[in-house]
């Protein structure tokens, strides 16, 4: 049927019986699968690109199971997929019900922890060494970590740790020579400096070469290696100072695109007492032209076309949440001095790229490192600024102590602006912002904006920064409601709801997005002859305790957020109740108890009955019981 | 009326008016009063006793305002506190409505920020230093940061940034060698082998006769001083290349207990362009021979005899919660081989200083690292170990992301041991473990205990390893309720809670050690004619719904916790009761929505109206009303 070595691997031992000529044909397939994939369904392309030739070298090395490979962020992880028997399940990658863009344990034993949050794999490699050495295990222990998530101050905590334990691991250092350019940190530029002071890059093979020298590459897909003239060589150059000073054997940077090179190194560290760091130079997007052409756009990427590399985007109806926070920034920003934006590696995708460009001296991209970010734009509000830190929601999760302790408790100017806050649909269980009202709700002092549209989005930003103090604002990722955008920005009076739909039997108290769902919802009670109110609560903190009571002079007070209930802001409005001795039925709505999948977002609203038809569905119910 | 310097010093600037032999004396004069008021009060005496000259060195140099120090951990600060106009109100240290153990800035314009958590110096400063390159201003940051602190992660992302950027600002890292032989890490390892690479340890002085030469210390103290042999030189040694790699030039060691030294020093690297790191050597608990002698005894400490040192321990009249968690995991280790004990740099706080004695492959101390705590018990999970992680209440606010996508989402086994929950008194908003139900509760798979006397403790610790999946058992700082301890520890059924006291007027779900209050509050209800009972729902998570729907059948369901009530398990109590369409009224006791102070932690209950008479009037009150 197939004359592919990748249709005949079974498993990641069957990557020990192939020749070294063998597994770079066998790399160059699996670089054309994945193109192909995520060309149908978007994903994490140019980081598994970069990874292909560091996977099959060491799993053609390995025993595995039970040696394991820990990767750091998932994204970098397809190619181990491919070999480890997904491979016909690889086409429903990031769908509902499908493959996960990131490593799953449930998916296959050979993914050893959810790898969505950067910087965590040295940890849990080193938990899982120090467990092996306990029970008397050899089985080797590898971590693979690009140079971006070092920066994070978790991979350091654990660095600090191996370093002194001696503890037996390979870190694989995947170097993709992103950041120098980048501006994300100190390391990054020794790392830069290790690269420039060796001679490896003295002789410039082609990659395209190189590529067609490993066989099959570029067959049937256009475009592929077109252009490229960089690759690497590797020699003996100054081992890096800063790992070695910590106790960590650490190997020159070699050709991660060099299989041969790779299982060298390898095959020499493999076996070594202690801790090593095998530092690889890779090419993010390598083999595909467009990828390595444009490595940023091509890192969290949606469908494109494979011969252009043209993204094939819907036809927009309304610009995203993003984009109007951008352009709202850039507008506050014009007119007050004061603001600095920070940002935590995600320029791109938080927004704020033209803001680097128009106000380069008034944006701060720390690197992953939220909770530098967080102690940062403390530093700045102290010194009379006034700080918008834009951020995911998922990734806040990072620096909640830091919003305590060093923002909040000082009471200090900050703009919180958690974006891709709720469902956000393919990424799945590592990277949904359902629990931002709940760890923001409890902080003391913080107040939490949840903007239904995004004019309300402009309006809450001119809010936060005009009234002062700690902020959060919480919006959806994608596509806004295409309401049209205000001409003046408003100030929102604290607390202040928003009257949507007038209604008695039945008031609905919603949160962000989910007053479309709601007030849609209300239409179809309408249907049955219930009359309900939809409220915009606009303020998940403080409460607008004058709606809730006049809610309460209905049958039913329901709330509904995107967000987890326990803790959420559905039961914050039961709390009012409860202060206001009402004894009206309640009905909270929201993300239930339990980590939800990956999958479009509508689908996964749905699962929740947070859709129209869900909303109304168990507004009915609870009135009928 | 006094001879003392220290009494005419109205503020920093005063410093710069004294010569060397002056700030020797003052800085005699300064070790006085704080060990004569932490005798009196406690208090964190070793690291105060360790930063007195430099930060008499450091202000007799500054210009301050506007120029500023900022702490990291603020009890290296007490002389800090004594030269910036707080001597008068010192005595009030730690008390209710007195001196904050720690830097607060509405004690001081002097206190940049709350510095109470660990590793946030260097972001609070360099957030600080670009706001002033944004100005265009001039003056100096100064961050005083001890070597234990730069291990967390934090810290670390703030030198990546700040050797990247060139931030203009002075680090001097307090290295009081403490570290290097308490096993928390490779970067102290380093730190060592700087010092003894040098010869500054070469000549060893007294410091008796060093604290002599500067004037009358020791006067009317005994003991001050006895004993010591160690003083140290400096000399020129090999420079950190750690943080010179990161773009951070760095001194060598020098003597941080030697004025004219730590002037010198100062005065050369003042005005730098770009950051510099001075590397300081100091004795923790320097001069005051006790401290010396037991630096970790006298960290953090309760009033002590001055002559001998010893602790004025209130007779107790049961064990603390932290003992009583210590002698259970004695118990459960010995008889599961597969239990490993972590702690961040707490080691004696969270009470296994045993357990490392007696299972030492099993006892790991990551240092101040919070975030890799939490990755790596995952890790040791995944491996099939039962990770045990001991961290107080407050700091595990660090490791809440990883607590959700590292250990709950695929649900490993782990017992989260949080010390501290609960108002912690003297310590003050940094350290209260008010937030530990809220962040908790929302997080999926997680199931959170709060025993409510040791006893409970006991079987709770046992339910967790015996259930898996991961657990958080919270409870109180101090003095245990004092009921006998189990022979056999039992495993709870999930969910299930415990009446302690019938009553059908008004049900009262406590949580913690807010059971023994509550049942008081009860009593006092009784001679009223109302009966309440008192249910200790032990569960947070998973709540008790069968105990729930029976309290629904009373005139008022209470909860109380100790504990913020945004976000916490009252709310959650709400949201069953709405579930089950109960309309019975409600009330919710809890800590309320603002950073509580310090204090002996009976009167902030009370001030919180969570002690019996608060919890009695509040349901008087709603029964009323």
């Amino acid at each position: 049927m197939s004359d592919r070595i990748l249709d005949i691997i079974g498993g990641p031992g069957d990557l020990k019986c192939l020749t070294v000529e063998e597994l770079d044909i066998l790399a160059g397939e699996i670089r054309e699968e994945i193109v192909s994939v995520t060309a149908q369904k978007g994903g994490h392309l140019a980081s598994s690109l970069g990874t292909v030739e560091i996977i099959c070298a060491l799993y053609s090395l390995l025993d595995a199971p039970p040696d394991k490979i820990v990767f750091d962020v998932g994204h970098q992880a397809y190619a181990h997929k491919l070999v480890t028997g997904r491979l016909k399940e690889f086409s429903s990658l990031r769908c509902y019900g499908g493959i996960s863009g990131f490593c799953r344990p449930g998916e296959s034993p050979f993914d050893v922890h959810y790898s969505g949050h950067a910087s965590d794999s040295l940890s849990i490699a080193s938990g899982l060494a120090k467990a092996r050495d306990l029970k008397g295990g050899t089985e080797r222990v590898v971590a693979l970590i690009g140079d971006a998530s070092l920066a994070g101050g978790m991979a350091f905590e654990a660095l600090n740790q191996i370093g002194h334990d001696q503890t037996r691991m390979i870190i694989v250092l995947n170097d993709n020579e992103m950041s120098i350019s980048h501006n994300v940190g100190a390391l990054m530029k020794h790392f830069g400096y290790m690269r420039a002071s060796s001679q490896y890059r003295n002789t410039r093979d082609s990659l395209q070469e190189m590529l067609e020298r490993r066989g099959r590459v570029g067959k049937g897909i256009a475009n592929f290696g077109r252009n490229v003239k960089e690759s690497m060589k590797h020699f003996v150059i100054p081992r890096s100072m800063i790992f070695e000073q910590l106790g960590i054997l650490c190997t020159a940077p070699i050709d991660g695109h060099d299989i041969a090179a790779l299982r060298e190194t390898f095959k020499n560290v493999m076996d070594t007492q202690g801790p090593v760091l095998v530092h690889v130079v890779t090419k993010k997007g390598a083999g595909y032209a467009p990828a390595e052409a444009f490595p940023e756009r091509f890192h969290g990427v949606g469908p494109f076309d494979i011969k252009t590399g043209e993204l094939k985007k819907p036809k927009a109806s309304a610009p995203t949440y993003t984009e109007v926070f951008s352009q709202a920034m850039l507008a506050e920003a014009s007119v007050n001095d004061d603001i600095v934006a920070l940002t935590a590696a995600m320029k791109d995708g938080t927004g704020l790229t033209e803001f680097a460009e128009r106000f380069p001296e008034r944006f701060v991209d720390v690197g992953i490192a939220e909770e530098h970010a967080l102690g940062m734009a403390s530093g700045l509000a102290i010194g009379g600024k006034k700080p918008v830190v834009a951020i995911y929601s998922t990734f806040m999760q990072r620096a909640i102590d830091q919003l305590i302790v060093d923002n909040a408790l000082p009471g200090l100017d900050l703009v919180l602006c958690l974006d891709r806050a709720g469902l956000v649909g393919d990424d799945g269980p590592t990277h949904h912002g359902v629990f931002d009202l709940a760890y923001a709700r409890m902080v003391p002092h913080l107040q939490v904006l949840a903007p239904s549209d995004e004019a309300e989005l402009v309006h809450a930003l001119h809010t936060a920064l005009a009234l002062g103090g700690p902020f959060a604002i919480r919006y959806p990722r994608g596509t806004a409601e295409g309401v049209p955008l205000p001409e003046a920005a408003q100030v929102f009076k604290p607390g202040e709801s928003r009257m949507v739909r007038e209604g008695s039997d039945v008031a609905i108290l919603a949160f962000g997005r989910m007053v479309k769902r709601a007030t849609e919802a209300a239409t179809l009670l309408e249907k049955d002859g219930i009359g309900a109110r939809v409220v915009d609560m606009r303020w998940a903190k403080p409460l607008d305790a004058d709606a809730i009571k006049a809610a309460a002079s209905t049958q039913l007070v329901v709330t509904v957020e995107e967000g987890v209930l326990k803790g959420g802001v559905g039961e914050g409005v039961l709390e009012v109740l409860s202060n206001q001795q009402s004894q009206v039925r309640t009905l909270c709505l929201g993300i239930p108890d339990a980590f939800m999948p990956q999958g479009k977002v509508e689908l996964l609203l749905r699962d929740c009955a947070l859709d129209a038809e869900g909303i109304a569905a168990a507004i009915r119910a609870r009135l009928g019981s």
